[in-house]
């Protein structure tokens, strides 16, 4: 048995059965390993953006670490912007890097790089094998890594004659046989959960939820705690997860803009954070704060975002009696399939109309999204994923990592144009996999977050040189074009009739499909 | 005046009036005041990849710094495999990198991230201005490291608020009337000269050049060198830019290969670097060396890449008495317009044929290239742009860098299927900017340096699971519709006919074209 091997053998045995993969020279063997073992399922990405965003949303869906396969340093660079984007979901995933073998580092080889700096200014975890020997254990310890804390970025650097040289079984310190489980969460203090149960009584309370409290059965809970104690249930701008829809829990979901996020939070006299952090504003304008919560708005914390979220809904529903309370949740309140114009509203009503229950709807219509997703809160149940990061291209990937997640669940991308092409490479991998995932693509023609963000941040006006950083036409992107040369089906909707039978055939459809949607 | 103004003040100043820029919210004051400075050239690029392998190229073919526009860690992290590939490359760059405002990164907002770690793994040189006063200096002190040791990477962060707070005119150290000269190279000593001169004239001597000694008038300075002294000139497998074509003086290419490159230099005795380093194998492989010289070959150092290679070149030619020689020169040995079968040894042919004096050619056909490549040796003089890092898909946005530094010359690409899916969206930029760029797609429909790599690191048969990691196909990808996509007009060549007539009428055009080159 050589190292690749010894690797794949401890993923399998540690429950890690899926791999995003961009593979180079120096993962060639455990690339041939995946022929012995054909239970590890390796998803073929053309860029390395699309493993990062893959395993992120494959967590975020199945709550349980993949592995991304990169090439040295720069291969883990172009991986770079969707880890950050995991690291801020809270996303675990063990990054597998290929590095020059051990006495080819002497020599300043073209790929040589800086694996270690790169990866460590992102990865929770680093590690880097000094032989085939440590392979298996490190492997083991990077799982572990990855499941701690709620999710973590862990990073195993191998180089190559780790992989082809013979490795013993077990070895290291991980056993082959089961990985090591993570180490138990911490939880809150029985003095903080009780306190916190006697804050949210009081006048102008809001419980702000994060992490697992976002979906399922621990939203209800928190639902149920909120209509017990009458505080108001929070949400922040973005979120990794989240159910959505008919029967979820209701919560105020901070918005995006400075100044709506100020008046959301205007009554509010105390927050107590749940499994997230405090809120912050997304970027800082000129004269205006960086925190919008009043200045005598209490800010507590009772159980950060690593640490055991079950176990403090749990307790505090408990402390506030409200296990058996009803939560305020949405109700079903399906618009008409709608007639007439073209619009982002009348685009976001058909889709309301037709989602079917459990989708997965992997939301990057930054701008748009405002006008669009509105009557999804009361459409069929079903779940959100959101940016995290603030990086742009995660949602066609993260839909990849999402649909190979939940083979049988109906995934819906929306994004902007701006931010798919970041990594529209990722429609090829759909096709390949034959992935269930129909693709809104918001033409606007160019960054239009950009557009709004200028005024923002004090500039008046602008002209055609700085129109031009952020219009993304002449020529115009042609998204039918594109999805045609990736091998995925798809339209262009420039009428409400054109946009809803399409939308019809892609959901009814079990295959990718993409639809390119014109209008203001 | 602003700090942004400031910047863009100092830059035009420091002679830098080019930016490959992907910007976001925190670069707003920038692109603003563009409006006030329409001399400075913003190159928008849909992928922060396209923006770092632009400025490369860039360098390489105009010999001085642009720019390039990103947006905090996630933005420099798709910019850093084309960062590493620049620095291998030596070419000197500026990455402006926008970070939040100072007040907010208190805050765990969602973009924050480590712009110095992620910066300092791959930056010559890092610097994050603390106000707006300090911005057009260490604008200055960035474009200085940036034209220092013959070119290096320099990032400069700047955070917003540096940008809209008011800056003093002329600010910081460097008066942005004209920014600081880079310090004078080092020079080898003249015992070290003579050294070498002796050398070269001894059985089995090379001379092994890079950087600037690979174009012009050094290249042909060193192939007097060689002429005066017997000496073979040696040329590394990869090159940032070097002659190419007739009347070039003739070197031996190290082959990619092991065993070739071996082969290359089983004879070899000496060999004197000169703006170069070492030979070493690209990849390590069992049971082969990573040094492929022979026991006994002498590795003289004479001049590092980052000396002065044109007096170390000045100096040795007057050691050796060369002046006056007459280098070995490629003849003009044009083959006749092919007819039969489209073959890459057929299509290779025709391009040379057809090649513009002066084109420039960015040469990413990875496998394809060893056999389309060779008959351009002998074609009208021209130069040719490799990959330098082994980081692929540099070849698309290092063409539109290219082209920009040289609007009067023809770019032609050639690119296989793998690479350009790595930054396809520079295409657009293409079509946008109205580039003079023929682009070659060689559609083999996969990773074919990986079916090759993986027998040379001793994996004799493989299945499906790992052919799968390879193929690029079920779906093959469309690059006539890719093309189009962005804006490109494109054609699919599956006999010579086709892909003749394709080629004629691109390299008459003279704005962007694709060839999508279907043959084994």
């Amino acid at each position: 048995m050589n190292g690749a091997e010894s690797l794949v053998q401890t993923m399998l045995a540690s429950g890690v059965d899926t791999v995003f993969a961009n593979p180079g020279t120096s993962e060639m063997h455990f690339c041939a390993a995946l022929d012995q073992y054909p239970e590890m399922n390796c998803v073929l990405c053309l860029f390395e953006g699309g493993t990062s965003a893959g395993a992120d949303c494959y967590f975020r869906m199945k709550r349980d670490v993949a592995g991304t396969l990169l090439h040295l340093a720069p291969g883990f660079g172009n991986a770079y912007a969707n880890l950050h984007n995991a690291r801020k979901a809270g996303s675990g995933l063990v990054n597998i890097v290929g590095d020059h073998a051990t006495h080819h580092l002497a020599y300043e080889s073209p790929l040589k790089g800086d694996i270690q700096g790169v990866s460590q200014s992102i990865s929770h975890w680093y590690r880097w094998s000094p032989d085939a020997g440590s392979v298996a254990g490190d492997g083991a310890a990077a799982i572990r890594a990855a499941r701690s804390l709620n999710g973590q970025i862990a990073t195993l650097a191998l180089p190559a004659n780790t992989a082809w040289e013979a490795a013993r079984t077990p070895a290291g310190r991980g056993d082959p046989t089961g990985a090591e489980q993570p180490p138990a969460l911490h939880r809150p203090e029985t003095r903080a959960i009780e306190a916190a149960a006697q804050r949210l009584t009081l006048p102008g309370a809001a419980l702000m939820i994060g992490g697992a409290a976002l979906f399922g059965g621990l939203r209800q809970l928190a639902g149920q705690i909120c209509a017990a104690t009458g505080a108001r249930l929070l949400i922040d701008t973005l979120i990794p997860r989240a159910s959505r829809g008919a029967g979820t829990a209701t919560a105020a979901h901070l918005p995006y803009p400075v100044e709506p996020k100020l008046e959301a939070l205007v009554n509010t006299r105390s927050i107590t954070l749940l499994g997230t952090q405090r809120p912050v504003t997304f970027f800082a304008y000129p004269g205006k704060p960086s925190l919008p919560e009043p200045a005598n708005c209490e800010i507590a914390e009772l159980c950060r975002p690593e640490m055991d979220i079950a176990f403090a809904l749990d307790a505090l529903a408990q402390a506030t009696n409200a296990t058996k309370a009803q939560p305020r949740v949405y109700p079903l309140d399906l618009p008409a399939l709608p007639s007439g114009t073209l619009t982002l509203e009348s685009a976001g009503a058909a889709l309301a109309h037709l989602l079917p229950e459990g989708a997965i709807v992997c939301n990057e219509a930054i701008t748009s999204g405002f006008r669009f997703a509105p009557p999804l809160t009361q459409a069929r149940p079903h779940e959100m994923l959101g940016g995290t990061g603030g990086a742009i291209g995660w949602s066609l990937p993260g839909a990849v990592g999402a649909a190979t997640a939940c083979p049988d669940r109906k995934v819906v991308v929306l994004t902007g144009d701006g931010s798919a092409m970041y990594t529209i490479q990722s429609l090829w991998t759909m096709a390949r996999e034959g992935l269930d995932v129909t693709v809104i693509v918001f033409a606007n023609r160019g960054y239009q977050i950009l557009r709004d963000e200028l005024q923002n941040v004090g500039v008046q006006s602008y002209g055609a040189n700085a129109r031009a950083m952020f219009d993304v036409e002449g020529p115009s992107l042609d998204f039918v074009a594109l999805a045609k040369g990736h091998g995925v089906p798809a339209s262009r909707a420039e009428t409400l009739e054109q946009y809803t039978s399409a939308l019809q055939a892609a959901l009814a459809s079990d295959g990718p499909a993409l639809i390119e949607l014109v209008c203001d």
